[in-house]
């Protein structure tokens, strides 16, 4: 089959064997992919991963009880078996594999082999271009279900780039006062269409009254930003990471009794309706589409200024 | 009046005027006030403190409804007014002062002014030397009062100092699974006799089991520890701060998505009750006590090695 690898360099293979599925997996046939800021970091030598790129992705699955069905895929594939897995937190399973991050080969390709209990079926309301974007989306969706977010919360949300945009939208939904702070006037305007405020990072005086920050920044001066607009006793949610260590003054979680949430993988049902009904809408984030024989222009795209979302068309549905 | 004062270095003066009490403040005549590792903080220059030391009080109002009567008193004096006071947060007033830490002159003296609102009655049964330690055991109590904490949760205290004992005692109340961890034989000692689980810091492998991590080490190394301790999805709490900034990797926060609580200043009513219960025994951390002239002797004695609690005898009831 044809895939885009990591095997020391990034490359495109035209003749890579198919993926044989484990125990309790199933084989995809991928129709669409999308590229996330991981894939960049993974080719940057994140991880340290080799095999297939690709975890954002909708597909058909070729056996199992959804066969000849579309789907989308959680990206951890847990032992189900441990304490953690048992204690509900499968997605911290440590014995965990991660499509096309982890240990397990992923979606760029004509085929990726899943786990059937990782499979969710796609409305046929979702195009493939919608539904490829149900894990960032989830994502995103994550943050409501781990904090409660009132209406009145004053949320602000930092950075304009692609999960910026869609944990907005998410936030939006549960807060009446959301306000994305980003760089980038065009992308701000995005989020300004749909009437969610937004203000560019130069403008923002450091009024610590948010009551929750989000920080999408993927930068390691997201968390010191956010720290200057948090209010005492107010939430960051950390939700991009940063390579490496960084510098921080610790005190003021203290001294301001700041609460600081790790936030990752999230519900793919809780996503899926929120595509379907509308309450997040991914078509402004489409920048680009390419062919997977394009994956390799595709990922540099990616990482172009102002580019938002590339899809990769695998296959025809 | 007789008071500990830092004007420029740290000094016993036996003729300071006496404090002149603002509008809503009550003299108090102090009896007994305790060393906390702030005070050491102050004299080596954090916060810019001028003034008179102390913060850590039991002492006999003098004036308003409680005159006459033991109190104890909280320590940060509120503008009760702003946004932050009406939303419920006086203890982070923006307009606050703070007795012995910012711009109020504190208890290692004769006299101190404090808030009417701030006083607590001392209950008869509790002795000076047990009252004056209200103020650093509700900082303790803040832990459950910020999260819940259950029977079953695995809890690591990092730290055997004064505040680690007391964290400790607090939380073994609600949960039936602390461990204390520290590298004082000694003072692990102290929580082992009192049927805690101790352990020395060298014999601790990183097993990420812990559901929370109280960090009570004042050390640049008590957040990476327990990031290696905590679960996954598990709550560190930072009890203790440590100056300057510091270099930490934050991508574990976002992998584990764990949650990080700072945490303050805690509730004087819980905390009396807990000390007149005997929930909270304080009198094994009496290292030694000092007359008011002899505060400077004290203050050094405070920063020994193995040295828990340094009390200043101010007044006779």
């Amino acid at each position: 089959m044809r895939a885009i690898e990591l095997e020391g360099g990034v490359r495109f293979n035209a003749d890579r064997p198919d993926p044989v599925p484990a125990d309790g997996e199933v084989p995809v046939r991928v129709l669409c992919a999308g590229v996330c800021e991981t894939d960049i970091q993974l080719i940057r030598g994140y991880m340290g991963f080799r095999g297939v790129l690709g975890h954002e992705f909708v597909g058909v699955a070729e056996s199992g009880p959804y066969a000849g069905r579309r789907v989308v895929g959680e990206i951890n594939c847990a032992c189900r078996r441990c304490p953690t897995c048992l204690a509900g937190y499968p997605t911290h399973c440590p014995n965990r594999t991660v499509l096309g991050i982890l240990n397990h080969d992923g979606a760029f390709a004509d085929r990726i082999a899943v786990p059937q209990h990782n499979l969710h079926l796609v409305p046929d309301s979702l195009p493939n271009e919608v539904a490829v974007f149900t894990e960032p989306v989830a994502a995103a969706y994550q943050i409501p279900a781990q904090l409660s977010v009132s209406r009145q919360d004053c949320v602000v949300v930092l950075g304009d780039g692609r999960l910026g945009n869609l944990c907005a939208q998410v936030l939006a939904a549960v807060s009446d006062r959301v306000l994305v702070v980003g760089k980038h006037q065009s992308k701000l305007a995005l989020l300004a269409a749909k009437g969610i405020g937004t203000a560019l990072l130069r403008d923002v005086t450091d009024s610590r009254m948010a009551d929750l920050v989000v920080d999408c920044t993927g930068s390691a001066t997201g968390l010191p930003a956010a720290l200057r607009l948090v209010r005492p006793r107010g939430t960051i949610v950390l939700k991009t990471t940063v390579a490496g260590s960084q510098e921080l003054a610790w005190a003021p979680f203290v001294i301001d009794e700041v609460t600081l949430v790790g936030s990752r993988c999230g519900p793919f049902d809780r996503a899926l309706k929120g595509l379907e009904s509308g309450e997040v809408d991914v078509r402004p984030l489409l920048s680009e589409r390419f062919d997977l024989s394009g994956g390799i222009d595709a990922l540099a795209r990616a990482q172009a200024p102002g580019v938002l979302k590339v899809l990769l068309d695998v296959a025809a549905s």
